[in-house]
């Protein structure tokens, strides 16, 4: 159905923004920056850090220690010149009017930024988080509500199936493999691949794909790709999901006890009455 | 607990990128093109729409013809000069070459840009996505599997409550009457309102929220943050959501079945041994 257009607006434009090999600018080292550096290092992003040592976050600390992607400056951001060459800034300080600056640079120079709470001075906003893997989950309440945001992504999270991320990267292998088996870019071959992959994907549950292994993978293409069909999931060796249907137990459990407890009050009875008739 | 750095990479950053009264040049005027007017639309953008007339999709037509938002011109893409003043780039048309010429452009003046189809050209992709008000949830497989993308989606629907969108408007219009009843930036003011407005949200339900009008909103201040409170919902004139425990039917009926069949069986013994003794 068409969306009504006079109730567009008010939202955000929802990207997945790609940092591979970028180079990203973060301005302070506390709590906020250490998850701005986690953030930008999921995404594979070359990180300088600018920040004074004694301020360091300790799962800040951590980065710089052990990650190699993080270039690290023991000392307070210094003007024009540290935003040579780069592709993003994120600043997480307290002082207010260098942030204000930085943003203003950057609004100059074009370069993406993010000021932690200054909204005005922000291209874009982070959200709440979701990550399994290769399945990244935003909610955003676009500054409405942080807190219904958080509940929001507690409820999310528990109803991704707890394999998901498994899953997609053995999807992502298994694609791959048949690309190399199938090449070509679009066209019929492409549009063949697209619907295979969409039938393995609707046929097998979440919990079967995430089991996908390179034999397992071997078989699928060997025995499904090449024959125009999908395998179930025994059939390339692998052990299919127990059935989708709920577990009885909830419903035997409570049966037992009214069966025991309908047969002992009848007992009861019979056993008091034969009482009364010998008493009687 | 700390994140395992090595474990840290492969994903993109999501992010919510803010258009509210920037400029964004949409290249094509078919399905995918309507698809991304619709997103930015969404955040407020002002939009140029470049397109042959003969080829625009129903939808893109429609918003064309009822959002003054956007500006429409018949024709192909024409030079550099389309590019000037805008701040975001889409394109969605079949013509390689000249996406890979609007994407060189982009980059050179540093507009943000994506190009349908063609990964490399992207500064950013768009994922699966959930929208109710001022909700918004994206899901990204990393381009591992859009399939999987999409049953995550419907998953992850059918588990937010249905008025989450309208819980998060009131919540925002409370916010906002809580800062007019008690303004100030930051300090302890702005800390004793972050913390009653996580107390609302988190001990009234999704649904009680929803319900929040102007008169139930002034009571809920009144009896509510001038005393330090949270008040029920029934005490500020609304209906109470139903109680949260599951309805006992579940338990209730199997338990019936089981008393009664317990207490036949016994009742059945009895008469047959009765029986047998009259029959004796």
């Amino acid at each position: 159905m068409a969306p009504e257009t006079k109730t567009l607006g008010g939202g955000s434009l929802l990207i997945a923004w790609q940092l591979k090999d970028k180079r990203v600018l973060v301005v302070g080292g506390g709590a906020v920056a250490s998850g701005r550096l986690e953030s930008v290092l999921v995404a594979d992003a070359l990180v300088t850090l600018i920040a004074p040592f004694q301020g360091l976050h300790p799962l800040t600390k951590q980065f710089i220690d052990t990650c190699p992607r993080v270039t690290y400056h023991d000392r307070v951001f210094g003007g024009p010149q540290d935003l040579a060459d780069v592709d993003m800034v994120l600043t997480a300080i307290d002082d207010v009017e260098t942030s204000e600056q930085i943003c203003a640079m950057c609004r100059t120079l074009r370069i993406p930024v993010n000021v932690a709470d200054i909204p005005p001075s922000c291209d874009f906003y982070f959200g709440s988080q979701i990550r399994d893997g290769p399945l990244q989950v935003m909610i955003s309440t676009n500054g409405q509500s942080p807190k219904l945001a958080n509940i929001i992504r507690k409820r999310i999270e528990e109803c991704i199936p707890d394999q998901a991320g498994e899953a997609i990267e053995k999807v992502g292998k298994l694609r791959t493999k048949l690309r190399e088996r199938a090449p070509g870019i679009g066209g019929d071959v492409g549009k063949r691949r697209m619907r295979w992959m969409i039938d393995v994907c609707t046929a097998w549950e979440m919990e079967e794909l995430a089991l996908l292994d390179d034999e397992m993978m071997g078989k699928l293409l060997e025995s499904g790709w090449e024959k125009g069909r999908v395998p179930r999931v025994d059939e390339v060796g692998g052990k299919p999901k127990q059935s989708r249907t709920p577990a009885p137990t909830s419903c035997t459990l409570p049966m037992l006890l009214g069966f025991l407890a309908g047969g002992s009050c009848l007992a009861l009875i019979f056993w008091s009455r034969t009482k009364s008739v010998v008493w009687a």
